[in-house]
C-alpha cells in the first residue's frame, strides 16, 4: 500500500481527490488529506474507504515532519508561500513532491539538494501553469523534431463562465479569486515581436488586444499577460523573434474593462478612510471633478470619453457604479471596494458551470515554407465542486503523482512539466477526461505573428 | 564667538552659506563648511576669514562626534536620509539643528528626547517644505484671527526656467533633480473638494488641471501634487472642506507629457536588457505596436490619438524621440533613458536663469460675506550658483539659524515652522532679498475653489 499526502483541501483540490480515491484500490494507494480545516477534508474524502481525513498545520512542525515521513509522495495544494516548508521536510525525508504552482526562487534553490537525495519536485503542474507548459512543449519539441524553424508563439488561457450560463452583459463572472481578476496586469506586460522588446503599461493593457477564435465557441479576445519574455528560456525557445502570452476574455470586455482602470478604481495603494459609509456612486464621484452642475453619469462618460449612449456604459451602469448603495467596508482601497461591487454582480449562481479555454499558434519555417498550428482546449465545468478550474489544475498532478509513483518518471531535482518524459504520458492520460487539443495546421504565405 | 556647522555643500547651499559668512562678523559667527567633496566645501568658503572647509564624512562617527559637539548649533544639508544620524548626534550633545527637509518618521521618534535636552531640531526650513509653510500659516492664522472661516485652500509651487531664458517649446528646463520630474506624479494624488476626497491616478494626473495668473509673469497651469489631505492636520485645518495641492508648470507642458506617461516612457519598474544598443526611436517604438507599414510616428500620433500635424507633436519630435541616437545607457529602465533623452534639451545652459513660483488662493467666509486672498511669489536666480531654488532653499535656513543663535525661538522638540514665533520674524528677513508674497483681496459672490 502507498501512502499519498495530500495537504490543501480547498477549491483547486476536489476532482484530484477524486481522482485519488476512485484509482486507490487498483492501484494501491491510501490517500490521506489534510487541511487546516478538518471539514473541508472530511467532504473531499467523503469516507471513503482508502481515504482519511485530518486536520493540519503546516506551521506545526511536529505534524508535519511526522506525516511527511508516513507518506510515499505529497502533494501540496496549500497556498503557494507554504510550499517551501513542505518541500524543506520532504527533502528531509526523501519523499517525491508535487504542487501546481509557480516555481518560487525557495523551491529553485532547493535543486541540487532534492538530486543528491533522488527525488524529484515537480512544480507548475496544475492548469496555467501546467498544461500550457505540456501542450505547448510536446508541439515545439515535434517542430524542432522535424527540422522546423518557430518564428512566432502566442499562448493565452482564460478561466471564462461556460456559455449556456453566460447571461450578462460583460459575458463574464468570476470563476476564481476575485481579487486576482481586479488586479490583474498592474505591473503591465512584455513581450517580444520581430525581435524587437515590446513594453505596455498597465493603464494602456486592455487596449492592445487580439482576436482568437475557439471552433465551437466562437470568438474571443485577449490581452497581454505580465512577461512572456521569461518563458523563451523555460521553453527553450531563447532565440524566437516573437513571443505573446494573453488572457482570454469574450470580445468587449477588455475595452470596458479600462475604462474602471482609466477611472483609478482599481488602485489598491491607499485606503479611503471614510469608505464604510460612501455609496457605491460617491465611491465614482470620487475619481471625478467636482462640478455643481452635472450628474455623476455625465462627468464619467466625459471624464472617460464614452458614448452615453453605448453598449460600455450600459455594462458600467449595469455593475451599479451609479447606485446609493453603502459600500459597507471599513478603510477600504478603491480594489477592494471595487471587488465587493463586481461580486454582486459577477459572482457565480450556485448551478453555473465554469469554463477554461487555451489556444496556443505556433509559426514556422520548414523548408522554405511557412506553417501555422493552432492548438485548443475548452474545458467546462461539471458542477459547483468539479469546476473547469478544478479539473484542469487537480488532474494533471494526480496523473503526475501516479508517474512518480509508478516510477515512469527518471529526472530528480525541481522540475516543471517541459520534459517529454512527464509532458507525454501525462497529456494523453488527461485526454480521456476532455483535457485534449484540438489542432488545426495550415500553410501561410507569411508569418503573421512574427 | 559662537561655531556654525553646516554639513553638506551642494547645490541649495551655496546662498546660505555665502549668507552666513557676510553676516559673520557683525554677529561673531565663525561658518564651517564640511562636505563629501573638500573642493566644493572649499569653493563655498572662499577663503573668507570667517569660514573654514573641510571634507566631511557622515558615516564616520568619530568625525560627525568631533564636529558636533564643537558646534553651536548644525545645519543638515545632507541627502535626507543622513540627517537621522547628525540628529542622533545633535541630541547627546544637546545641539539645535535645522534642515530643510520633510519631517521624517525616525526624526520624529527624537521629539520627546529633544525636547527634554532643551534643544529644537526644526525642519521643513527650506521652499517647499519651508516658505510654502510659513506664507500659508501666517495668512490662516490671520484669517482665523478676524474671525474667518476658511473654506478652500489651494497652494502650488513650481521651478522653472526665468522668462528671458524661457526658449523651448516645451516653455521648461530642468532646474532640480532630473530623475525627481521624470518620476513626478507617481503615485497618484489626493485631495478634497467640499468635503468629498478626490483620488486621480497616475495615468489621469496630468489631465486634471487648473489655471492660476500670476502678476507679471503671466498664465500657469498647475497639476496635482501627491496627498494635500495630510496638510490639513499640520495646518491646524482639519475640517476644511476644500484643500489642494499642485505643481506649477506653463500652459501646455502637462497635456504633452501625459503622452510619455501614457506611451509608458516614464515606467521606472523594470530594465531593458539591450537598452544600449537601441535608439531613442527604437524606445519610442518598443511601447508601439508592430506594424510593418506605419512610420514610428504614425503609430504614436494613432495609440495617443494626438493630430500629427498639432503643437503637442512638434513638441515630442523637438525632444528627439523620433531619432537614430544610440541610447548607450546599460540595463536602463524606461524612466531612466527618457531621463537621458530629456537632459539633452532641457539642460541649463550656463547663463541660464531659474525660476519659483508660488501661489496661495485662500477662500473664506466672515460675517456672511465670502472673501478670497490670493498670495503669490516668484524669484528668479541671480546665476549658476545663486539660482532661485538655492536663494529659496537657503535663505529660509539661514534666517532659522540666526533666530535660534539670537534666542528668539521658545519652542523645543522637532518643530517646522507653522509656529508664528517662527514664521513672523523669518518672513520678515526674507522680503529684502526679494522673497515676498504679492497678497490680493476681494470680496466674491461664493467660493469658487470650495
Amino acid at each position: 500500500m502507498k501512502q499519498i499526502l495530500v495537504l490543501g483541501a480547498g477549491l483547486s483540490s476536489p476532482t484530484l481527490i477524486r481522482y485519488l480515491l476512485e484509482h486507490a484500490e487498483e492501484n494501491k494507494w491510501f490517500v490521506r488529506v489534510g487541511d487546516f480545516s478538518e471539514e473541508i477534508a472530511q467532504k473531499r474524502v467523503n469516507n471513503h474507504p482508502q481515504g482519511e481525513a485530518f486536520k493540519f498545520d503546516v506551521y506545526d512542525d511536529e505534524q508535519r515532519t511526522r506525516e511527511i515521513r508516513k507518506a510515499n509522495i505529497v502533494i501540496s495544494m496549500l497556498p503557494a508561500k507554504m510550499h517551501f516548508l513542505v518541500a524543506k521536510t520532504c527533502i528531509r525525508f526523501k519523499r517525491d513532491m508535487v504542487t501546481a504552482s509557480y516555481v518560487s526562487k525557495e523551491i529553485k534553490a532547493f535543486h541540487e539538494e532534492a538530486r543528491t537525495n533522488g527525488i524529484i519536485l515537480l512544480n507548475e503542474l496544475g492548469l496555467d501553469p501546467g498544461i500550457d507548459h505540456m501542450s505547448a512543449m510536446q508541439i515545439i519539441d515535434r517542430i524542432k523534431g522535424e527540422g522546423g524553424e518557430l518564428v512566432s508563439f502566442k499562448s493565452s488561457t482564460g478561466g471564462l463562465v461556460a456559455p449556456k450560463y453566460d447571461n450578462n452583459p460583460w459575458n463574464y463572472k468570476f470563476t476564481w479569486n476575485p481579487r486576482n481578476v481586479v488586479l490583474a496586469g498592474q505591473g503591465g506586460a512584455q513581450m517580444i515581436r520581430r525581435g524587437m522588446y515590446k513594453f505596455i503599461p498597465y493603464h494602456k493593457l486592455f487596449c492592445r488586444l487580439q482576436r482568437i477564435d475557439i471552433e465551437g465557441y466562437g470568438e474571443f479576445e485577449t490581452y497581454p499577460n505580465r512577461d512572456s519574455l521569461k518563458y523563451r528560456s523555460a521553453y527553450g525557445i531563447d532565440d524566437i523573434p516573437s513571443m505573446y502570452r494573453g488572457t482570454i476574455r469574450r470580445p468587449g470586455f477588455s475595452r470596458t474593462w479600462n475604462y474602471l482602470v482609466q477611472l483609478g478604481a482599481t488602485d489598491d495603494s491607499f485606503v479611503i478612510e471614510n469608505s464604510e459609509d460612501l455609496t457605491y456612486r460617491d465611491f465614482t464621484n470620487s475619481f471625478l471633478r467636482y462640478d455643481k452642475t452635472k450628474l455623476v453619469e455625465d462627468k464619467f462618460a466625459e471624464y472617460l470619453d464614452i458614448d452615453p449612449d453605448s453598449f460600455d456604459m450600459y455594462k458600467l451602469r449595469w455593475l451599479g457604479l451609479f447606485e446609493r448603495t453603502k459600500i459597507g467596508l471599513k478603510q477600504a482601497t478603491p480594489a477592494q471596494i471595487l471587488q465587493k461591487i463586481l461580486e454582486e454582480k459577477w459572482g457565480l449562481s450556485s448551478d453555473d458551470k465554469d469554463m477554461i479555454v487555451m489556444q496556443h499558434e505556433f509559426e514556422y519555417k520548414l523548408e522554405d515554407k511557412y506553417f501555422r498550428i493552432t492548438s485548443s482546449m475548452a474545458v467546462e465545468g461539471k458542477n459547483n465542486t468539479d469546476t473547469a478550474m478544478a479539473i484542469t489544475v487537480g488532474l494533471p498532478v494526480a496523473m503526475g503523482c501516479k508517474l512518480i509513483l509508478g516510477g515512469k518518471i527518471g529526472n530528480t531535482g525541481v522540475q516543471i512539466p517541459t520534459l517529454p518524459e512527464i509532458y507525454n504520458p501525462v497529456l494523453e492520460a488527461l485526454a480521456p477526461f476532455g483535457i485534449h487539443f484540438t489542432e488545426k495546421k495550415e500553410q501561410i504565405d507569411e508569418p503573421n505573428g512574427h
